[in-house]
């Protein structure tokens, strides 16, 4: 995200996909011309609780972002993944799945993993009633692996022009959250909601889809909410938690599993000199479902 | 709670403890003189999900409250415990230690489930380093468990002076949330927190306070909170949740804990002509810590 905070030179991408041109001579799980991928982090201290259970994103000492990261070995800070190399440890470098559309591969380094590991971590197994909300570059992941784990999809949006695309993507109902009589009829159904708005939002008609001792997760909102009433807490022991992306191990795993579904992202693949363009339409939700700029474009 | 939704006449309480003076034939369970309590709920369908999960709290078809509820059996609705006597289905009926002070037993029915329950699901261990926001019914029986349960207990509180009563309570330490310093200094560092809130508070500060992967259980705050920030969910994958008294097994479950540590609730005992005063007191927040009715004093 570029603001007021960041530190210039940057070129901010932190979903990168490419070809191994060198590696150095300690280097184990990667060679020359792999294809593998970077994601949100390029290092951590590896030494902290959070980096031993391999949650490398929650490291104590702060795990180094791929852009706007402070970085340790050259001093000043990462720049980022719109360029045309990158220098990363082994640690933090993902094999990708040769099956795999390369083209479309880099949006699981971010928009993946931040679905997939919450799905994952509350263990969502076939059969499962799991509601998606919003359907964005976030979104359109999570239901592709919901529907690959083999749960019942329940897109939820305010946008009924969605729903054509929300089943071709997987899902196997569309719920209109502005729709109340429908929301009534689902209430207290769902086994677990992935909540990928990003905006400042009203909690408490999801809240309500929740069966008892079930969690609604939050990915996508970093900002304050609407104000959420405990009651709907309360009656039916329900939780709301949070997720961020997902350790280095978990990226692997979720890039296999890919493998395995043959699952990539939706993509619009663009040339570096349209991305003024394209980040306009991205303001527009304009984009089905992610923008991948070939760098090769840059030559 | 009496309010504009109150049905008429009330005797309200439901926080029970009596001798039985009959049973009828088929009860098997308790006999003539037993002393027995009755808590929050007096029936439920007894066959929902719910039910036989023994959480008759979340009856699917809606459990009776002792009073304000629908009466199956007789027709018109329940009346409570303010009353010399209350004719209860046996299921409903649980029984009271009898090395307990029967006198300090009543507030285990619904103060005491309150706040065991959430420290039994979310198994609460030897070590753990609890957090008990709010000294005051609640709070002052969360503090009791979660000592007896071996955790480090620490009382969170906007009042220092509270500071000693919550270390005779059983409290280990005690933090002062409008101290940022010390907020700061137990940053990350609890495995569970018990909010007690009964009213809209800011929940982010004591969010802050969770370890990573950490859970906030609210028990009080049956009305909309302040805005709540998604980041400190994200952050740390915390979660909040709510929890509802509890069921009638975990209730009995509490009640023989509370035999096998010697648990009662801190009372102040009344004869029924000074409710009015206690009632003043009780919103004065000048009681330590419930209020117990003599029913004999109605004689």
């Amino acid at each position: 995200m570029i603001g007021k905070n960041s530190k210039y030179p940057v070129v901010p991408g932190h979903e990168i996909v490419g070809r191994v041109v060198a590696v150095g001579k300690d280097v184990k799980n990667h060679k020359k011309d792999d294809l593998v991928g970077v994601g949100c982090m390029v290092d951590s201290c590896q030494e902290c609780s959070a980096c031993k259970d391999d949650l490398e994103q929650f490291c104590e000492k702060g795990m180094v972002a791929t852009y706007n990261g402070k970085d340790k070995h050259m001093g000043g800070h990462t720049f980022g993944g719109y360029s045309e190399m990158i220098i990363v440890r082994e640690e933090f470098v993902l094999s990708v799945p040769k099956n795999l559309d390369e083209k479309a591969v880099a949006p699981l380094l971010c928009a993946g993993i931040t679905t997939y590991s919450p799905l994952a971590h509350w263990k969502i197994k076939k059969g499962d009633k799991v509601g998606v909300i919003g359907l964005g570059g976030l979104g359109h992941m999570g239901i592709k692996f919901a529907d690959a784990m083999g749960a019942h999809v329940v897109m939820i949006t305010t946008s009924p022009e969605k729903a054509g695309d929300a089943k071709s993507l997987g899902a196997d109902e569309v719920l209109i959250s502005k729709d109340e009589d429908a929301m009534k009829k689902h209430a207290g159904s769902f086994d677990f909601l992935l909540n990928t708005v990003p905006v400042k939002h009203d909690v408490n008609p999801y809240l309500q889809l929740l069966k008892r001792d079930s969690t609604m997760v939050m990915v996508g909102a970093i900002e304050p909410l609407e104000p959420m009433h405990g009651g709907n807490l309360i009656i039916g022991r329900k939780s709301i938690a949070g997720s961020l992306i997902g350790g280095i191990k978990e990226t692997q795993e979720m890039l296999d599993f890919c493998g395995e579904h043959n699952i990539v992202s939706d993509i619009e693949l663009i040339d570096i000199d349209t991305i003024n363009t394209a980040y306009q339409r991205v303001k527009d939700s304009d984009v089905k479902y992610r923008f991948v700029i070939d760098m090769e474009s840059l030559n």
